[in-house]
């Protein structure tokens, strides 16, 4: 079974989470069979591994990572492939795969350049 | 004159600035008249306050800045409006607007869906 997570870099501010409940509840509501779940690196709960762990324990096997970060930097690079390589560690039976980030996106890229023109 | 300055946090990644290029691109050709420019609050250059300068400079008196965060948290709520208030000082016949975060725009949060169905 496939599975989403949506990784963000985390902040303090609790508002930080909006933007990914919000994408996560349009990933559902476009495929509702797929289970998507939102993990972050540091300061915002939950960290990634949980959120991992969390799909392995219902049945996913396929997990799909979406960074939402404007461009790959040591987060992406660096910090993201170490977390990844623990949890193959852990999880063999589990394919992982990274998306590309958001911001190198051409459909991304459009809608924050018609946001700028239209705001 | 208006102008756009698209708002980026900075990075020490030199690839950064790659999202932020693409996005004004896409800005100048959907409206070639308009000047847009990049500016950063920290680690990349060049900073918020040169970027405001550079458009003063080149007639631009009403600027709208487009913060590429994905939610408003310190940077966009405090960082951002102590700039802004330093440059109203500064350029008093200058007027400011700040649009949405990002991350805060349906077309934006439908696009980022679309990529963590489609990656």
């Amino acid at each position: 079974m496939k599975g989403i997570i949506l990784f963000g870099h985390g902040a303090r501010n609790p508002e930080y989470t909006a933007p990914f409940k919000r994408i996560r509840a349009t990933v559902e509501a476009l495929q509702p069979d797929v289970p998507v779940e939102v993990g972050f690196l540091e300061l915002t709960q939950p960290p990634l591994e949980a959120t991992i762990e969390c799909l392995v324990s219902r049945g996913v096997n396929e997990i799909k990572i979406v960074p939402i970060f404007f461009a790959p930097g040591r987060h992406v690079l660096k910090d993201l492939p170490e977390l990844i390589g623990n949890a193959m560690d852990r999880f063999p039976g589990v394919e992982f795969e990274v998306a590309a980030c958001v911001g190198e996106v051409d459909l991304v890229i459009d809608a924050m350049a018609a946001h700028a023109i239209a705001a």
